[in-house]
């Protein structure tokens, strides 16, 4: 069983070598078995036509936030993969910080399932569901 | 009925508003009546932990092409929005350019359906489909 | 505010008119203002080939459960259709009823977001997860 | 490599076993390496509550027809199960036959990527398209 810090540093690995990470700003805010937060700052350069968030970002920190959450359940080695994902956009993405939290409803040795919520968190720290996924991971041995 | 430039200059005007296009230096690479191409160099610092191009980006620019496809379908004055989309991850995005091909399925005054492949085209020219995305949009009247 | 029992007369009025929910023996187990619940028994004539409950009826059930959650939360006269949902299958459709929970994510005027899970209850009571679902509703005025 | 009538032998044999196919009234129409269509006629007892034919009877064609297109590609003794679909609803299904025409996009030893579409003939064989599907199956070996 490995250590909440091995699971840790194990995520915290994996994510350090995404480029598009860097590019989003995002962090890997909590790990837990099972479950996964990343948050990425609203940011200008990150919008689409009307100001907001784009959802392509919304997608992408929900992604990994779901990646790994998968990948705290997975034996030492190995590595997981989206094989698809469906994500519905429930309102436009307005506030500071984009909050992406995932958890796992199916683990599996080879197929994974897991949830995921987007919220956006304003200056006065109230939040608003943006966005809602559902999604099928694969993992693969080593 | 809008000419094609008109309708062509209504995505690109749309286009240069989103900030994460600029970001991944995506191109509107052709647009026509209920069809849109977006395409997307490959970049390092797009990429995720296996140094594949990021499946957020492949999002990215196949929900754009979506929502351009279904743009060229309505009314001057309405606006368009995904309200979910799916996506399905074949192949390892490697190669030198990610071409998003998106065609609208059904047009619809509230609705469209829409679907899109993502390809990678090598430096040799050869093309490999590394996704598939079916989507809703739903237009905004004015 | 519609009460209790016209929400409740509603869903029940709309529920008789499916020949479907006859031939899978479904009933309202529970509805309430964003939630409703559908129950069907396992019968033998429903299954797949290797003997559980096929696929087909859990997403039977499971979208009739989200259209009527969100019927509940619609103005009187309104309609409500599914104009897509996503279904995960994740254990074997095994057990002598199947319960399809549904609530609403995001109501809306237009557009309506729920979840639902599939769970099988066996002899003894006990409850297994056997798909999740996600969709999209839109809702038609009189 | 198996012969035509080998896949499908395999396609019938499976099918046979479907209870749910029996009550749908569903037939394979037709198979061929990726591809396979099923077959089921309008009837009064599978509609929705507008006298369609049921959302569920679409999926559950569209369903098979795509397990059985995967079916075709893999060896024998392999079987295939529906991990996920995700289905719009582009039109009321109106007609006196469903047709559900599918084609794997995407093979693997693991999982395969298939769509489908749905299509309601009326009585003067002009068809319409009523739903459009995507799903990742996995497969089981032996």
């Amino acid at each position: 069983m490995p250590t909440a810090t091995d699971m840790q540093r194990r995520v915290e690995a994996s994510f350090a070598k995404q480029g598009l990470m860097r590019v989003v700003e995002a962090r890997v805010a909590e790990v837990a078995p099972g479950r996964c937060v990343i948050e990425a700052p609203f940011r200008k350069t990150l919008t689409q036509q009307h100001g907001y968030l784009h959802a392509g970002v919304l997608t992408t920190i929900a992604d990994n936030a779901m990646g790994y959450a998968a990948l705290t359940l997975m034996p030492p080695g190995h590595d997981v993969l989206t094989a698809e994902l469906k994500i519905n956009f429930l309102r436009p993405a307005q506030g500071a910080l984009a909050i992406a939290r995932a958890e796992v409803l199916k683990p599996g040795r080879t197929l994974t399932v897991a949830r995921a919520e987007v919220w956006m968190r304003g200056d006065d720290g109230a939040e608003t569901l943006c966005a809602a996924v559902q999604a099928t991971l694969v993992s693969s041995a080593p």
